[in-house]
């Protein structure tokens, strides 16, 4: 093993610090490809916005002298040697695609921020035994075809034929064929998948898109494990009928019965969110009724439910309950219920060493840090599949995301960016 | 006074039966005009298919002997003159348009029940003091402009320019040109107003449009009082956030407020609706959130109700009641809220001394009949406010109307029918 260069050995009080105006100029560069109306940005996975700042980012890619490898998706590797070239990679980054009408921080601050950290790095001549690469992965949002964190899936090897089936956007392009025409078919769909050899880790910075760093006035949130949605679909069938001339007594209402449903989400959620281990969070996010007009009982209502938690069991008993509390709806009303799957995932726990580093370089800068869950889903989920994975998070003013009025203080992406960097320096030195 | 006939004076055991199986042909005929899928019929007001069940009626009413009157609206009068020419007139009837896939009864009962009911006077050579009128009011629904009772309301003298100002179709025509292309303007919309002293009662004879005859088996409903609807929105506005990672204690849900609403309108409602006097009926019969999709906690939700009664007192504490609830949970929430009143309704009572009539008729003739209010409108409820009005229910299976599943049994049409026949002769010839 070769001496560790002298800027780690001494500590991190000497390692130089992220330039904060050329990675607020380049994000913002970013930021201004797709933007409309009320400042919001647009861009959906292939789209020609989404396709100019993958360009974007090659060319600031090179302006560093970093090497640029693009696979066959479009998922593109910023690599910066190491002084061992057998060693596996640091690899570091996100995605800048986005939702409709989003913001302009949630994915770019992570690809921006670590393109900000290994150049700081190449330009101040330190070397790592690791080589570090900035990765951008191709659609992590799922918009457009429903299907989230596309690119990064496909290098863990999760993506399978028949996932792709139902996923079609809202033009109708299937994203199959969109594969198909980047010669990505089902034959090959595991020949992008990374071999885990060449991992050594991987890191995220993201805004939280939540509200708690800022209501505890923390600056920096430290990621333990990454929440996973079970999301189903709830139908209650009643009977339509006149608002005058049924009492009350012989109604069959599909929304009185969802009233009730919904708040029961809400209160057994409540109960556990308290719990510091295993906290549930509920959503009804949509809700349609039928026929739907203000002179008739409900007959039909259609609700979403997404219940989510960090712990596989206390979400399995979450959604167990809610399932049960819909069934005794049901009975106790006379009105048939149907319960029907859309997704069912498994938390991700995010790699301890990784956040042992992280804290402790917190704890040496003295800055104030949260150990906390993430409850969206990232890149890092699927890369924690195929090697150590770790996040960081930087506060959300009032934990708006996916809005035009997402934003995060300057200060806080520089810290989060030369928190990052410091990481990735010490991971690609220390043994792993 | 002129002496009675000898039909009359000596009781109704000796009057006429109506002739069901006519009754039925007719109806049957109206009902397939404008019939489609699954036997829906659509004949919204002055739709073609709306105008050619008029120019039927004005066929059968000729065929009938009766004199016809069309007035500028198109309310069609079929008059069959009376012993005294002077007296005032007996009108029944209803209306022919219906709402979007709707039944075949819900006003052709009315309307071709009446028909039935003096073309068997006439046929039966039966003299009566005052002249009987069958009459059909135009546009009773108010599926295409948003504007119900229209013909009866003219007659009424109801109609004021400002409420015509909103009546406008999904097409964009304006009732106001459609009104105005039959000559009818602002300035002689009280020329249709018919003149109180020429009419001596209405009588409308409807099928229920609820459950509660089927229900208790009985087979005639006497009518007290036309029920009347407040009706307004509640918009909540609260927070829409990440459904992974806005904890449940930092939430502002417009959709869970709204749950709470819903649950306590029907509890209040309920509460109210085992009392016989002031029953209410409380209904949101539509709802629509913001963002509305799986990921996102409901920022806004916009729900609109339905509240009625035949009592004005009843139903304003109950309105008071449900608006102060949202007040409440408003506050408790910290959430906004806002309420905008659609409309606001007075109760109309009915005449008793038609109901007291229909009622010694039932008695004799030992049909089981039920005293109740009518939750629904209807063209009687415009007619009361010019003459003693009355109205005469019969069963709708399962409580359906607005429907293509509208049904009721061909001899309790033919029940009603003859009710209306024996209540008329007796109201045209008796003191009034």
């Amino acid at each position: 093993m070769k001496r560790l260069p002298t800027a780690i050995a001494n500590g991190p009080s000497i390692l130089p610090t992220i330039n904060q105006r050329r990675l607020m100029r380049d994000l913002n560069a970013i930021g201004r490809i797709g933007i409309g109306e009320r400042g919001a940005v647009t861009r959906l996975v292939f789209s020609v916005k989404e396709l100019r700042s993958r360009q974007v980012l090659i060319h600031l890619m090179r302006q560093a002298g970093l090497k640029i490898h693009i696979d066959a998706i479009g998922n593109i590797f910023g690599r910066y040697d190491g002084t061992d070239a057998k060693a596996p990679a640091v690899l570091a980054g996100s995605h800048l695609d986005t939702v409709v009408h989003g913001g302009k921080y949630d994915g770019p601050v992570g690809v921006i921020g670590s393109l900000e950290a290994v150049r700081t790095i190449s330009e101040h001549k330190i070397t790592v035994r690791s080589p570090l690469e900035v990765v951008c992965f191709v659609g992590e949002e799922s918009s457009r075809f429903g299907f989230s964190t596309l690119g990064s899936s496909l290098i863990a090897g999760e993506v399978h034929a028949k996932d792709l089936a139902n996923a079609i956007d809202a033009q109708g392009t299937k994203l199959a064929d969109v594969l198909s025409s980047l010669r990505i078919t089902q034959r090959n769909l595991h020949s992008l998948q990374r071999e885990p050899k060449s991992l050594k880790a991987y890191l995220e910075l993201h805004i939280e898109q939540g509200p708690i760093l800022e209501a505890i006035g923390k600056r920096i949130g430290l990621v333990t494990s990454i929440a996973a949605p079970s999301r189903f679909r709830i139908i209650f069938t009643g009977q339509a009928d006149h608002s005058g001339t049924t009492p009350m007594n012989m109604r069959k209402d599909a929304l009185v019965a969802s009233a009730q449903l919904i708040e029961f989400i809400e209160t057994i959620c409540r109960k556990y969110g308290s719990m510091e281990k295993g906290r549930v969070v509920g959503t009804v996010g949509a809700i349609k009724i039928e026929p739907g007009v203000i002179n008739a009982v409900p007959g039909r209502a259609e609700l979403s439910v997404d219940i989510r938690s960090t712990s596989a069991k206390s979400k399995a008993f979450v959604v167990r309950q809610v399932k049960q509390n819909a069934e005794q709806i049901s009975r106790k009303r006379g009105i048939k219920v149907e319960i029907l799957t859309i997704r069912e995932e498994n938390p991700v726990p995010l790699n301890n060493r990784l956040l042992k580093i992280t804290r402790e370089i917190c704890k040496q800068k003295k800055i104030v840090y949260e150990i906390m869950p993430s409850g969206a889903g990232h890149d890092a989920m699927q890369m924690a599949k195929i090697t150590p994975a770790g996040m960081i998070f930087i506060p959300s003013q009032r934990g708006i995301s996916h809005n035009p009025l997402e934003w995060t203080d300057p200060d806080d992406i520089g810290l989060g960016a030369q928190l990052l960097m410091e990481t990735m320096i010490r991971v690609a030195n220390e043994k792993f």
